[in-house]
């Protein structure tokens, strides 16, 4: 049988921890490519580089492995491999990350992780996004490996009908105390933003964002709910935003016009 | 009775023509206050700036009204709001743009306008992105007051309730050709990418990102469809990715793990 097309990507960087456990963990399972950021692009969402052009470099990170830095957003990595470094050839699978530190709940919308693997299944790729509960700089993603690898197979196995996308946290456990994998939806949580205020040497004032993650979804079956219990959180997730019930409520309202 | 509280941003930048058009139809409306780039940030996606401090300067771009610049990104600018120019106030309505150029179909995920809109949304506030299906600088956004007079002032009458966020596009025609407006679901599209590629003064190659916009979905209740038609498109959106006919089909998928 013919080995899958597996490309990798993420938006912390081609040198980051998360990625090399990826591409370890896809090594036997097809012909691997990785297209990566040059320099870490977090919280970039879906965001693409129209003024500017792109550069796109071979990589020797992983050995054995075909691979290219890109000086873009993770959205342009995945562009630049499907247009230019796989020149037309369809991935069977994209996978992103691992990313350090959690894209459960709304964070998915701010995560150049998530929007890299978003930006695949666009393209009809099924495609997996894994996140870590770890920011770190070296957080431990060994913990993670053995359901990694089970969600990658399935995946393989059996393919992504309903959806191409599926939003994956793990929880910042060892692997001993990990309950499992749960299918859930996204918690409808949300930031508590706040600003670092200070007077940059010139004595002009500044502003750095921070803040704070606030779930206030009580619901079972959410994402941040089955992390909070152990769970590894699957959310199969989608491109199309429009919100029917309201579309239906609001049908009328523009008749008279 | 006292006026709503109108937050005004765009991601084409505070001097843009599209902000001007709109500042200058909630001027009536309420208490208006402005915060958007400084610089144009079109295609920015949910990004955010983690990396760096912000920039907010006071701006008498629009005579009469409260405005900042930021040097961020739109959603940059409605964090900042929210949190620095309002200092806590919730505003009753957020409206970006006009956006030079559609916003249409998958262009919500890619869109900085949307973005803009959509994070206001999830602070809770009703909010609208208008887009007018003219890439250029100097597009009539003239042809579009009377429909977006109409819909900002039928949110304010009603509320938004089962949603927070309408995605608006304006079909590139005068007033008078313009049949209506229509509440409608997110296109199904794609963009079938293409780079540009070819040699910088120093010899190494680089990559521009360019491609076609392309509908295959042959619905007629598609906004795509609408604005073809010569309507106004509006579509009720939300931040709710989960594909929920997925979640049910792969509820059996990890049971054995």
């Amino acid at each position: 049988m013919k080995k899958p097309l597996i490309l990798v990507t993420n938006d912390d960087g081609i040198t980051a921890k998360g990625i090399a456990m990826l591409v370890d963990i896809v090594r036997p399972l097809g012909e691997v490519v990785v297209v990566a950021p040059d320099s870490p692009q977090s919280a970039q969402g879906h965001a693409i580089t129209i003024k500017d052009p792109l550069r796109l470099k071979p990589s020797k990170v992983f050995d054995g492995i075909k691979a290219f830095e890109c000086s873009g957003t993770p959205v342009d990595c995945v562009k630049l491999a499907n247009n230019v470094v796989l020149n037309g050839r369809k991935a069977d699978l994209c996978v992103s990350g691992i990313n350090h530190g959690s894209n459960a709940a709304i964070n998915i919308l701010y995560s150049g992780t998530m929007s890299a693997a978003m930006e695949a299944s666009l393209e009809g790729i099924d495609s997996i996004g894994f996140s870590l509960l770890d920011f770190s700089h070296d957080a431990d993603f060994e913990q993670g490996r053995k359901f990694v690898t089970k969600i990658i197979q399935q995946v393989l196995d059996k393919g992504l009908d309903n959806c191409k996308l599926l939003n994956v946290n793990i929880p910042n456990l060892p692997e001993s105390e990990i309950k499992g994998i749960k299918v859930c939806r996204q918690a409808d949580a949300r930031w508590n933003e706040n600003f670092q205020e200070g007077k940059d040497p010139m004595g002009r004032p500044y502003y750095w964002l921070t803040g704070e993650f606030q779930n206030d979804d009580t619901g079972i079956d959410s994402d941040v709910a089955a992390l909070d219990e152990g769970y590894i959180s699957v959310v199969p997730s989608m491109h199309d935003l429009t919100a029917y019930k309201a579309k239906e409520s609001m049908g009328s309202w523009f008749e008279t016009i």
